[in-house]
């Protein structure tokens, strides 16, 4: 069989809606077992490489990761003036800890999954995306639920990076989206610091969990900038959301931001620069206007839930 | 069979690449013929409404077109300081014409389509698309290979928008992406005007056709303007691209933008405003740097094929 | 696009198993509309040409429909010794009547189907189906459930066919396969008499339902006697089963079922013969054994479900 | 993600023909690879258990294997009076071997496979499909071409059982179903003696290849019986053809080929049996009638092509 063959014939099923399904030809699977929460899949598929998959949806991919974990890590920690002492929710793949070890300024990482079998895959399979991360000595790591570790432990940090999976009703991460929650990670947050938080599909044709998660944030934070980006292996644009007392990324100049890139990263960047800050913060008209007709707020009682 | 059974049997494959294939679930197939030149489906889906499907590939889709017809149009039309005559080349659902009109300005539509048939059935089931557009009568519309009517007419044009199908190897609009042809273009448009082209896919995994259509620009007018907006029912970020002797939309602010569509059109916009012209300039560096890896122009010799 | 494009594009997906999807290509879809009852689409396939699909489901396509209908109707009609009087519950497309009608003996058929969209669409689209046998004036046609019907009318019949969807747990077929349905048809056919009935897959990986309803009606009849033959258009051997008193189709030796083909039928048959009928009838050993294993009986506390 | 999940993730796609597809869900792959000859893949489906798949076609599965190996087999070896010396070319899982060795009266196999790679991973994960034969005494296991062996190698056997993947335009097995090879099978086999082939579908919508080589080994043989059984994981009848220039075993009754299992075989058989064998011998009407209908015979010439 030729590579070109149009007659691939093993397929990776990505259900997007119910009416919508994308499928991805795989080259090989890698690994696929079932933890104590989820099923995991090791997929290296023909266009996007290697993919991690929980519960059968894309996490990340290698070709593209780098878009996703640029855009969740690099406004709110180039906003802080000098973020020190950070905590991550999920971020299994070591590729959001890898984006925030890479600034400088950076003294301690907390970082707590769930789910261990999910790190122990990754940092089994994936080094292209931890390159290497969890090694670093200002890493703290645990396996927990976040919310139960946040109720716990009173530290204070200057940014706060939710990286999670969907919230789907009654999935894990169903109540780490909800007010109540934003109003611990607040609690959390120093009051100079800033927050980030994956937040869904934000495609004019599915957008309605980030904008409930917008709205949800709103009710708990004065300063609410949402932003979006292109990640193909997710056929979407990809949601994204800072909050805080006082920090707005939404301020900066395209100049500014690459002037703090330039001063506080030890590497360069392959997808966040100034021109990408401000192709990310100018939201479409369209967009805006289906996001500004959701009033919807995810709360403990009527969590949101992405199908 | 319930709304939300996920066993929906009829599906519409959108074969992206040879290694991604998005399905949709059809509601209903409204029309199916074939004319001289191409398959023709008008297809309902249930994630994007009607769908003109030519040879098997979404044209525009009845939830997101104005936000490919708003790009393709108006960045180019508001760029010029008074657009008086316009041609189209393509653009057989009579929504890219339905956007030329809008503009106050305009005083004479020349549009060409090649196909007859794809018009016809247009104009019968896709109301919402042409709005009675075709009845306007600054039109003139002819049924002709766009490049044979260019070569015998020797009309010159304020602005040339080409809204073409995929070029395809052997397919009908395969010389219509060549820098033989765009010299042809750049012939009749007055040293004054503007043109802009549809041009591909321009998502980071697929974006070598954009980046070719670019760089055959560049081999023929001075003043280049590549830009992107995402289409949800393409599953992709798009591309466009403006070409002139001198005007250039990049130079135009996000107020300049909103001023001038204020004064000049005939009706509100539904997704092109400043925000939104802003994001489609800015792109992001991952773009920027793949598109400059790629060296390759499009002639009649070696014209560039989609798949 | 080439006829022999591997990339078609309008599929029909017939769900067979929860792990087993079965994909036909569409040449165009003719009718789609919604009854008091079921979803009903007229779908013409490349591989089977024009098939009835009712709530997702193939019913018979034009190409090999014979088949099924000739092996329903033909080994319990000429077991029979003269069926003059004869009952049909479902069979919408009029194809099971058309296969009725051509034994010689009928005198009188009484068909109930439930849905009347069902029928006229099948008489409108499915000429080669049916062959104007709804015109025959030995028929008369009834809009009813047949269990109703049945208990109504105190008619007794001389062969009774059962051609009903599949049983599908809410559907309106689910109490037509039960072993109090079973007892009430035995009240109406008369004591010489013989049912047969359509059985669902009959595939070594899927024979469950078959064998509850052959174990349902040996619940019922002395003399059951199942059989099965492949449909191409179902993907799967498919299961009948007739049931009576006394007669048996299985007794009856390869020469006789030509002779009686030839003395009573009026015209030929395209796939019941001698051979035909011994093959049917020869169970395979493994079939055999996976259906002996089964105890499943279908009542109406707890009828069997297709899926 | 429960069992019963509409939305499983995993699909291998069986292309079974351009306008028919058979999706089967994954449940892990367990060896993916890629030997001199073709694509090698073990696949653990939900509905067929572990595969083994070539060039991305299903070759056989673990839940249904024994009956087309027990019918590719028995018929020929229980039609011989005492088979001793046996061949057999392809059948690299080792369950042709296995139904062969169940034979009291072999004394000597020669089987011969192309690659060698195809044996090593049958021998390490399908273990229920050769078990053990491969470490049997009688065996002689030779990786070559067939038909180069058959051509040097001048022995003479009871029984030779071509087992051999699908003949496609250029693969390996295109001339080992053409007329010149079955002269050459005709030379290497005792003229008391019986050959029997896989022979691709049989199905009434898919039989050309079968009818074409039946039409083959028409022209070389003086006694060529054609039989049938449904191989669920194949979604189809599959055809086999028994070639002799006396051997027939179409004239024995289903109580001869039960008292010759019994006294013949070292154990018992899952799917063959009398009545098995009658149902498999025993071709309906429209099958007979579609096969008589095509003149094809392959050649190395002209070469019959699966796909």
């Amino acid at each position: 069989m030729s590579e070109d063959d149009p007659h691939k014939h093993k397929w990776f099923h990505d259900h997007l809606t119910p009416d919508l399904t994308l499928l991805h030809s795989i080259r090989e699977v890698t690994y696929s077992g079932q933890s104590k929460f989820q099923s995991i899949d090791i997929i290296n598929t023909n266009s996007f490489g290697v993919c991690l998959v929980l519960d059968g949806k894309i996490q990340s991919s290698e070709h593209d990761e780098f878009i996703y974990h640029e855009a969740l890590v690099h406004p709110a920690m180039l906003t802080h003036p000098e973020p020190a002492k950070v905590f991550i929710a999920g971020g299994g793949e070591g590729a959001t800890l890898r984006e925030v070890l890479a600034h400088r300024s950076v003294k301690q990482v907390t970082m707590v999954d769930l789910d261990r079998e999910v790190v122990d895959v990754c940092r089994r399979f994936l080094p292209s995306f931890h390159q290497d991360s969890f090694d670093d000595p200002r890493l703290e790591l645990q396996f927990a639920d976040a919310r139960d570790f946040l109720e716990k432990n009173k530290d204070s940090f200057d940014v706060i990076i939710l990286d999670l999976p969907d919230p789907i009703a009654e999935g894990p991460a169903s109540l780490l989206y909800t007010r109540e929650f934003y109003h611990l990670v607040k609690q959390r947050l120093d009051p100079e610091g800033i927050m980030s938080v994956q937040a869904e599909p934000a495609s004019y044709h599915d957008l309605q969990e980030f904008a409930a998660i917008a709205n949800t944030l709103k009710s708990v934070f004065p300063v609410v900038r949402v932003y979006q980006t292109h990640i193909p292996s997710f056929a979407s644009m990809w949601g994204f959301i800072t909050a805080s007392a006082k920090l707005d990324p939404a301020g900066l100049a395209a100049e500014e931001i690459d002037s703090r890139i330039a001063a506080r990263l030890s590497r360069e960047l392959k997808s966040y620069d100034g021109y990408t800050h401000v192709a990310m913060f100018n939201i479409p008209k369209h967009i805006r206007q289906r996001m500004a007709a959701t009033e919807r707020v995810s709360t403990d009682q009527a969590p949101i839930s992405a199908y």
